[in-house]
């Protein structure tokens, strides 16, 4: 059900919300009794929080379900990521921070092996590394600046994997796939969806089919003489979603602090104006300074932590533990600030054991001025599971944000 | 997802029901790491009933929001108050216990001072006193009987908020509010809603706007020698709504027990037989005298208790503890009646702390005959969270209540 309608009818002036998210942060022991990558960390701070704090556990998306970030990210935004969807093709344009405009189409490409006849030796081109495919989207872009009147733009993701996004008037999402899923088929024909509908959606989806079958084509001829990857299938065509804002659902003047491309343009899809960090990787110092400079400016900010994400997808247990233990000494920084309400969690989990997110619940901390007495004593999964929050999806944070900084009318008289 | 259709199939025979709701019973402790109203009251019968009960956590309505008593209440009978809505003129003349019948559409009116040029000086036209508001109301009872053949009947709510019932043939509740929700502008005009569907809504549209429209001149007339209570603003037209009745969706011969019309009303909706309750307040030896006499007649009794939540909004934290302990004393009579389950919630918390309605979950007690092993030992909030019963849905409860009197049949073969 869509309640979107009702808390937009409940906002009201209240206090500043600070939402981290260490990414993937939830873990598993990496021997049965063992201790958690959160219960190995040493979190002096975190652990003082939590005795002043409400913890809870989250489930980011499903029961059962291993949310990717786009998903994992709307949840914890309060959009349901069953509705609010982000193709794959707008998700990769994302993750590289691409110039995607609201007039575009993005679409996923892996380097494929064609067979003389056509027909898919391989759908992933050997993998080839990273550096290859940077030569060869070279050379691609060189070759196909554009296609009829639409501009072509190629960008390297990793391995096969790369992304184009086509710019123009008059095209279309609305078209199928070319990857046929499995060797020993040609690639597909792109195919127009909108053959029914209204007439400028019909040409648009008939223009945007051709195209990428034009562009299927020129890419084999530029690619003719290399070896393994010459031939590209695509998947995920897609649009910049246009989401309702944060503003507009929650009443939120809301910003992003975040390093890596992928947040920041999830953030941005949601409305929040993402704030300039400066420094490398997850640049402690430099998301440090930009909630001090701007905080008096927003009502709600997103702080983004990538790597605790990383390691785990590394099976790199004790650095995801040293992650934590990092975060652990920003911490008294972060409180200085004086956030009325202040939320610790992850948008999934990524046992360093699983070397890849999981479907498990999160924790979740909550310091807030109206808190029920809680018995949980550290941010770990055991301990969040005893805390006064119960267990919450995902979605479900935000309005218990809104409500703890007493942003939220009553509903109903 | 509506499972009214599935729960109507499932009915069967079986124990009797008693449900009761301490009105706003959650509350907070009023310093951190203090005792909550509950856990600071002595209640030796409910602690030794808790003892024999599971407990549970309720979430009202939805993490974050804080209900009022119509969408608190609704979720307990099961309703789920985003699809069972009540329109803030039928709340009010619930709550006043007016004459309001099925062809009635009910609006909330602001007294408001208009400046001379007819602009909204005060929208709430100086707080009057709730004496001031009857004089007010009974001026325009005998100023303005009728609007063309539709008979207008006035109420007093308390300070400037009063209650308009319209009762004539072919109206309809489908009008805009006059209220513009900001003072410098003239009050709105009443707009019909239905001027695009079938003839006989919309002109009963039409014809409601304008009686409202005809209403706001005749009242200005009417007050036009007041300094202050000049002029009226309406909002929240509306009919009396029409639910499914507890019998057609649970199978069940239901009653009221309460003293104050709101619940009386909320429980009309719903289909209850509302059962007379002798004495003033929470009147507990009315409500005993009430259940014990129609106890045999009935499958389910809601038996209400405001004071509770009358306390809270007060910001009397002892008041509300000695209220619980009123309750308390009275519990052994209400276990002496035998209920086959007995369940003891609120619909929502309020916090003396807060001195208001606030979202924080219930804590939920349930005696039946087959309850799991359960380790929570008193009917409080931190309790409850260890309780067997989990964490529900305020809108969950019915079905388990249903199930534990043994008046559900199995789902499916």
């Amino acid at each position: 059900m869509d309640l979107f309608p009702v808390y937009k009818e409940l906002h009201q002036k209240g206090g500043r919300i600070l939402l981290v998210v260490l990414d993937g942060v939830g873990g598993l022991p990496l021997e049965p009794g063992g201790a958690t990558e959160l219960e190995a960390a040493r979190t002096p701070n975190l652990d003082r929080l939590a005795e002043e704090s409400a913890l809870g556990l989250l489930t980011p998306v499903h029961p059962g379900l291993t949310p990717g970030s786009g998903p994992g990210h709307l949840a914890l935004f309060g959009y349901d990521p069953f509705r609010f969807l982000v193709g794959r093709g707008a998700l990769s344009a994302l993750g590289l921070g691409a110039d995607f405009r609201e007039e575009d189409v993005a679409l996923r490409g892996n380097f494929a092996t064609l067979s003389p006849e056509g027909l898919v030796l391989d759908r992933r081109a050997g993998r080839p590394s990273t550096e290859e495919n940077r030569r060869v989207i070279a050379k691609l872009q060189e070759a196909i600046p554009r296609i009829e009147d639409v501009e072509v733009y190629f960008y390297t993701e990793s391995e096969h994997r790369f992304l184009v996004i086509l710019r123009g008037e008059g095209l279309s999402d609305r078209i199928t796939d070319t990857d046929p899923q499995k060797t020993g088929l040609p690639p597909q024909t792109a195919q127009a969806l909108d053959v029914a509908s209204r007439s400028e959606h019909r040409a648009a989806s008939i223009k945007t089919a051709r195209v990428v079958n034009l562009l299927s084509e020129r890419i084999r001829e530029a690619l003719k003489d290399e070896p393994r990857l010459n031939g590209a299938l695509f998947r995920g065509a897609s649009r910049k979603p246009r989401f309702p804002s944060l503003k507009e659902v929650f009443g939120l003047e809301a910003a992003a602090v975040a390093s890596y491309p992928m947040y920041k343009g999830l953030a941005s899809l949601v409305g929040m104006e993402v704030l300039p960090v400066e420094g490398e990787g997850d640049a402690h110092a430099g998301k440090l300074k930009a909630l001090k400079e701007n905080w008096s400016r927003y009502d709600f900010f997103y702080l983004h932590f990538k790597k605790t994400d990383a390691k785990g997808e590394d099976g790199d247990f004790w650095g995801k533990v040293r992650e934590i233990e990092g975060f652990d000494a920003l911490l008294p920084e972060l409180l200085a600030l004086g956030p009325e309400v202040l939320a610790i969690t992850g948008d999934h989990s990524t046992p360093a054991l699983l070397k890849a997110h999981s479907w498990h619940p999160v924790p979740l901390l909550l310091r807030a001025p109206y808190l029920r007495p809680d018995e949980a004593r550290r941010f770990t999964e055991r301990e969040a599971l005893r805390g006064s929050l119960g267990h919450l999806k995902g979605v479900e944070l935000m309005p218990l944000l809104l409500a703890h900084a007493l942003r939220w009318q009553k509903y109903g008289a």
